[in-house]
């Protein structure tokens, strides 16, 4: 999935003139998908292609373009809204669709004329999640979060000590899963304070972000049959940001022994694009580890790995909250990392997951855990950021937070950019929080 | 959905003879659904409803039965295979076609000459999982397997001060529920014992059962909106056996600080027929609480709750090893308990679950947890039932167990029965043990 073609060339043109913008998210050599329908239609949802402000409908390109017959094959599932479909394909016909995609939107294509008129502005769609998600699960993969979290526990010894041997995960739930852009809902729940005698049911007051990607898996495993990590990568579809929202109240009381549950269950937000890992190819980096780390063990050791498992993705939080709206004052950026410090690579946490039998399926979704970097204005959560609540952030003009407010916007971004190749964007990833409803 | 009507009439008998047999699971009464086919074919799956050693076969009597124009609308989907349409009605329509089946097949019904052709011999079936599961929840509310699992580990202080007030769960992998006769791969996964300096990856050698029952969900509730507790039966369809497999030597290692993940995922088995919380209303029983326990908090407390709660279901684990079978020896009982030792109730689980906003969807899946009887011979998994692998089970005929070994055939059973009421059975939840595939 590493490997660089013609399509990588960062010199390479659209005719969809806004691609050509170097601060575009989404140039010639980025193409992701998404799910999307006119905004307010009752139309059934397709799959499109970004290109600059613009998103080509593959409803219309599949009948309107001149296809190959093998990408037509590929063209058609996609037309009825099916990502699935496209995720399930081996890695050489994914990566042939990419590359007919972009001689297609490519300056002087012979099909400009064709697909001119299957172009949508993106501002006039509205978004479903990407694909239908089987099972969505999140890891633990955030080296610097692990600690972090852990110092405020454990300040001595704040990584357990199966972190540097197992990629720690769970089970996250799929129903509430929602795109950018989904109102958030603050969640009621159980707590018990260390003074409480006993726990109450309210609406939670340490509300979080967290700032993850998601990982989408490609082609499936049969149940009881492991994926060797040599092949994970071609297992591997490519990435959203993903923000699993979490409330810090609920959590604690709520976790041991069996891990998060409702603290987390309310509310996930994906980013609306998947950016595959071709695009991401001229951005891997080599994967993160201090020479103190053990070695993995076999089944999660591939030579590949060590040179270029990491994707040099650069990550950031704002926050826009009511008051700065109503002022028309400009959102705040909270936070910013990076992709690369995952202690895991995508292709031990995918690996390590089907390594008892497991099975995976298309479309099935793999959080990689809060990215925060290693100093403290790197933090993924609020929780961090204010050292458990205990430190405000100042937003300035008198606002401060600990944790979000009602009104708060929160918004995750993320881009790559290295010289000699073309940035790429993944467009954000967007929630407000609303007031918690009245008490059932 | 505790009401009693004509369909619990003891009396009442079947023109299909053999449900009119006492030990029958499926008696008129009953009238569990299931998806199958006939084995070895390659029909479309469709709804099934089981009576005596027969299955009426949904898709040929939606055609030939003569059914009201209410009924019909329901039959329909289900012809189709797709019991989660049924799932997604309110109660009174999945009531109402119960009684309609309940008339067709009972003793002198007009419509036995229509259905006889409907019906196929269950032993001419293959069966898949009823219905597609969008998240399975496994809970752990069995208190007397978390006060014995508790002891093992905090001998004085064995139950964690949230058991009491939390209903405790966790997410589990939809992707790895398999229906009973599916068999069980022994998994390979990471385990670190304390005599050992680093982990290693090998075959688990501690794999066990769970006697847990899985709940159904029937109506779904919109993200963000929780389902009370007066109304959280009507969100229920019904109940099937559920066998957690367990990895407890990859349990220990994993679980810190997010919860059970490989140890459980590689494959969960469920009984093929939903037997409807309508059938189970005879049985319905007082919520077994302690007196020194305490109050549930408001969200959790109804006043049908105290009184009929509960479910008294027989429930007993058997286990024929390939030695018993080769010798023509019979499976023996292990354990033996009752759904009755719930410590939360079916609602309570569900109400606690979308306490938060989090969405449950028709077909939704909440396992019990492991649902052990107060003494030691109820245990319902060999971690109890031998003290942690510490005390052999003797099974006869010189042979022994702790924990399962290859070859293994491992069987749940339930069935209700008291005076003045029909007894019912679930039919059994099955799966024999395979080896370990060789390295990856």
């Amino acid at each position: 999935m590493n490997a660089l073609d013609f399509t990588h060339d960062p010199a390479a043109q659209s005719w969809v003139l806004s691609a050509n913008a170097a601060d575009s998210d989404f140039p010639l050599q980025n193409l992701p998908y998404a799910r999307a329908r006119k905004a307010g239609s009752q139309q059934d949802w397709r799959v499109v292609v970004a290109i600059g402000d613009q998103a080509l409908d593959l409803a219309l390109a599949a009948t309107q373009g001149k296809w190959s017959s093998a990408i037509q094959v590929l063209l058609d599932p996609l037309a009825r809204g099916d990502l699935n479909s496209l995720m399930a394909q081996p890695a050489a016909s994914r990566r042939s669709l990419r590359q007919a995609l972009f001689e297609a939107l490519r300056e002087g294509s012979a099909q400009q004329t064709r697909l001119q008129s299957a172009l949508v502005a993106q501002s006039d769609l509205e978004f479903a999640l990407p694909a239908r998600v089987g099972d969505y699960t999140d890891f633990y993969a955030g080296i610097h979060h692990a600690v972090a979290v852990g110092k405020l526990f454990r300040p001595d010894n704040p990584l357990l000590p199966n972190y540097k041997w197992v990629p720690i995960g769970y089970h996250g739930r799929a129903s509430s899963l929602v795109v950018s852009g989904t109102p958030v809902r603050r969640p009621w729940g159980q707590r018990k304070g260390p003074q409480d005698e006993t726990p109450q049911f309210l609406p939670s007051q340490r509300l979080d972000h967290e700032l993850e990607l998601g990982l989408w898996v490609a082609q499936g495993n049969a149940l009881g049959h492991p994926i060797p990590i040599q092949q994970a990568e071609e297992h591997l579809f490519g990435l959203s940001l993903l923000n699993d929202w979490s409330a810090r109240d609920i959590q604690p009381w709520e976790y041991q022994p069996l891990g998060p549950f409702l603290a987390k269950n309310f509310g996930t937000t994906l980013s609306p694009w998947i950016v595959t890992l071709e695009a991401l190819a001229p951005f891997r980096c080599p994967q993160e580890r201090a020479a103190e780390d053990p070695q993995p063990l076999p089944y999660l050791k591939s030579t590949g790995n060590e040179a270029a498992g990491g994707i040099d993705l650069h990550l950031e939080v704002w926050l826009h909250t009511a008051a700065q709206r109503a002022a028309g004052r400009p959102a705040v950026r909270v936070a910013f990392s990076n992709m690369r410090h995952m202690y895991w690579t995508a292709a031990q946490l995918l690996t390590h997951h089907a390594s008892n039998g497991c099975n995976m399926q298309p479309g099935d979704l793999l959080g990689t855990g809060t990215l925060s970097g290693p100093t403290p204005e790197q933090a993924g959560s609020l929780l961090e950021l204010t050292f458990g609540g205990k430190q405000l952030i100042d937003l300035g003009d008198g606002e401060t937070r600990t944790f979000l407010q009602d009104g708060d916007e929160l918004s995750l971004r993320a881009y790559a950019e290295r010289p000699g190749a073309r940035r790429i964007g993944l467009g954000p990833c967007t929630g407000l929080i609303q007031p918690a409803l009245p008490a059932i």
